[in-house]
């Protein structure tokens, strides 16, 4: 049943309908009720809290500083850490089994692996306790009036429901239904794309020991680089670590070639030989399993009618290299309820400011994503790269203002826009290159000429960027 | 009615559904059709021969060399040259009403005005002439089976009917049903863009003297370029012409702020009072026409189950500056007419070389076309330009294997791919700017100097480039 909403002061009380009840559809729905409005929250799936629908998979996401900064902001933040583990440093496992750190930022500065399900169930749940907010699982959208906001839901029992409401959210993921809706208008001139990567994904296991400890370091997330594909694995409370394959879909080897289980047995032996003492079945997953595209989507503009709107992966899905999906989604939901007030509840304003501020640092996450895999599954073994790294972090310590370094601007410093981030990084990259043709940089690189020569480049090409705006 | 296709011998004789027929879906049936093949051809919208579905609208298309190349394969150009009016130059009009003339190509080479619906109409005359073609208009494609290659259509009078072949092609234009159904089907991982350009375009018309004659010079492309918009014209047998504004669609001047009489009567005005005299109620006909969008298409694959293809607008719409839409399109057919032989009736092989083959060069012509409104509405009224243009043709005439000028590659050489016409013309432009910085070129650009360093330049930078391959 659609509840009516109580009676309500005209502009503020609005009505505002979220589909999608994925972590941002719900983070959103608990900042809007916050504000004072009345929010039906729609899901397409099944309750997981009651069935699950996740099959077994367990994904886990990567939370950083902008979703921390989001979930504070409606004061979810403790409640979230409490199931959360900090990883504090890559560790790269070459393919002779041998094991190099290389910690994310300073001391202390970490991104937390969360599970995909439980974060979304205690968002859910903490969506459910505000009294303004509905949720309506198995509601499935099948159409809706752009004009007056009238959307039709199939339930599971193949009931139709209508639900009218002020305002649309579509909230709902890298394949949205509102998005697809929108491009189905035939006035509005949508421009958009949907590229597939040349790489799927596949989730492979480590169990626990026998005690409940981690095999491998806990607080870490490990990356085995090989170039064109790599393994990763992140720590889960109960011990486990859920791992993930990124690999080519076609040529060799890829998801295609290795067919069988010789050859798939062959491949991890060659490549992951270390790992295959800690892998769970790792050749019968992989012999069972379909490897799961990976694409990113552009789309603009975000927003029909002034009344209807993308978020999250509907309005920007992009590759999970960066681990900053689910945070780019949360700041979205940040960046519209601080829009709210600076807008004194004038929805055609904030949605329209909301557009403007987020749609350019949607895309420029979009690519900074899409660029680290290089990063995690070439360069992250490489010796020049991991010298460069260092002396970047130590150039930080002696200029914290100057100079952060483009991984800390993505995840450690939420006050400085994603388009911020990529359009200084590039520079910062120019600048490094330089210093990397330094004579005997391998050895001289602890050195105070290396930082001299540093420091002019940076101030000479990047006192003009405006860090932080 | 579908016709059951004639008892046929098991390889060659299968049986082919074209969707759409328009210029590139008739000439694709006609060339099948003289293949061997049973080709139903099967068009949404009433004929046109019958019903004026154009509704006074009266677009023309260039046709150029690669269209002639493709009609003469299948012995259809004499027929369709008798209603084509070459255009041996453009001219171009400035503010101030002064014309200057600048030749497409060397002397009789041509681009030839064709009407939209003529060619169109004559084309779906010359399909039915074929024994083993059937047309059939008000036929909707609503669903396509890619497995078994049945599709459902409904007609006028809200009949379904199905019908089922051994080949689809969708050749249903820039907003294509069959691509649309592609990308519904789930496993497929297809990448694809649509992009809205900031300008859109209108159709206006200058009329015929009273005694039949053209207005203007008969046998050019006439363009009034003024930067941020231009206006051209294109010669009609009947002594009209018809026109086209391309304006921004949104910002000042626009479609959207010329939004009263005043308004686009001073604008027509201050920016065209040369050609008033001319035009047929431009200001009545702006203020009640609304103008049409212009997008670019990508897509890719090209091909579902190596049976069901895109080709035409529906594989690669791109923007109409450099007159290539349709032109490309016919390349599409002419190509894949000489795979079929080339492979043998091998459809598989046919599809995959198809796609191999014309992917790259549809992207390469969409990009071509993009950047030509900066040529037309630009620079094609700027005197450095144009003395560049005149370099060029000198140049090409002394050594018309080594240097052939950009426009050429595209519109009067057939044989070299649009992707190596790019290229090519990336490193001339580059060559060419070191050329016009030469001091005192402006006056120098006739003697022999000037053509021996070009020569030098062409001969270091362009001759490991295989023009023609």
């Amino acid at each position: 049943m659609v509840k009516q909403p109580a009676e309500q002061s005209a502009k503020k009380k609005q009505n505002i309908a979220i589909n999608g009840a994925g972590p941002v559809g719900a983070l959103l729905a608990v900042m809007l009720a916050k504000k004072g409005y009345q929010v039906d929250l729609f899901e397409s799936r099944p309750d997981s809290r009651k069935t699950n629908i996740y099959q077994g998979k367990s994904i886990n996401l990567a939370l950083s500083d902008r979703g921390w900064k989001a979930l504070q902001a409606v004061g979810l933040d403790e409640e979230i850490r409490q199931h959360a583990i900090p990883m504090y440093c890559r560790i790269m496992h070459d393919e002779n089994g041998q094991l190099s750190k290389l910690p994310y930022g300073k001391e202390q500065q970490a991104i937390w692996s969360v599970s995909r399900s439980g974060i979304n169930e205690q968002l859910i749940d903490l969506a459910e306790q505000e009294t303004s907010v509905n949720v309506y699982f198995d509601h499935h959208l099948s159409q809706l009036n752009f004009a007056d906001k009238t959307a039709v839901y199939l339930t599971a029992d193949k009931q139709q429901k209508i639900h009218q409401s002020d305002l649309v959210f579509g909230a709902d993921g890298a394949f949205s239904k509102v998005r697809r809706l929108m491009q189905e208008l035939p006035k509005e001139r949508i421009s958009y794309s949907m590229e597939y990567m040349p790489q799927s994904y596949m989730e492979l296991s480590i169990t626990a020991n026998a005690d409940g400890s981690h095999k491998l370091e806990k607080n870490a997330l490990h990356i085995w680089p090989r170039k064109d594909f790599m393994l990763i694995a992140l720590p889960n409370v109960d011990g486990s670590f859920t791992c993930t394959l990124f690999m080519n879909q076609q040529g060799e080897p890829s998801f295609e070639s290795l067919n069988n289980e010789t050859k798939v047995s062959a491949f991890f032996q060659q490549y992951f030989g270390e790992a295959m003492q800690y892998l769970a079945n790792p050749v019968e997953d992989f012999l069972s399993k379909t490897a799961s595209p990976l694409c990113l989507v552009h789309i603009y503009p975000w927003l029909v009618n002034d009344s209807v709107a993308l978020i999250g992966d509907a309005a920007h899905a992009m590759v999970p290299y960066y681990g900053q999906g689910m945070n780019c989604g949360f700041e979205d939901c940040r960046v519209l309820a601080e829009l709210v007030e600076e807008h004194q509840h004038q929805w055609p304003d904030i949605l329209e400011s909301y557009q403007q501020e987020r749609k350019a640092n949607g895309d420029a996450i979009i690519e900074l994503a899409k660029r680290n895999f290089v990063e995690m599954s070439d360069l992250s073994g490489d010796a020049n790269f991991l010298l460069r790294k260092k002396i970047e972090a130590k150039f930080h310590q002696m200029h914290p203002q100057l100079w952060v370094p483009l991984y800390s601007m993505v995840t450690f410093s939420p006050d400085i826009p994603y388009k911020t981030a990529l359009a200084v990084g590039d520079i910062q990259r120019e600048i490094m290159d330089e210093i990397m043709q330094l004579p005997n940089i391998e050895n001289e690189w602890q050195q105070a000429h290396v930082y001299q020569t540093l420091l002019q480049l940076a101030e000479e090409k990047l006192i003009n960027q405006q860090v932080g705006k």
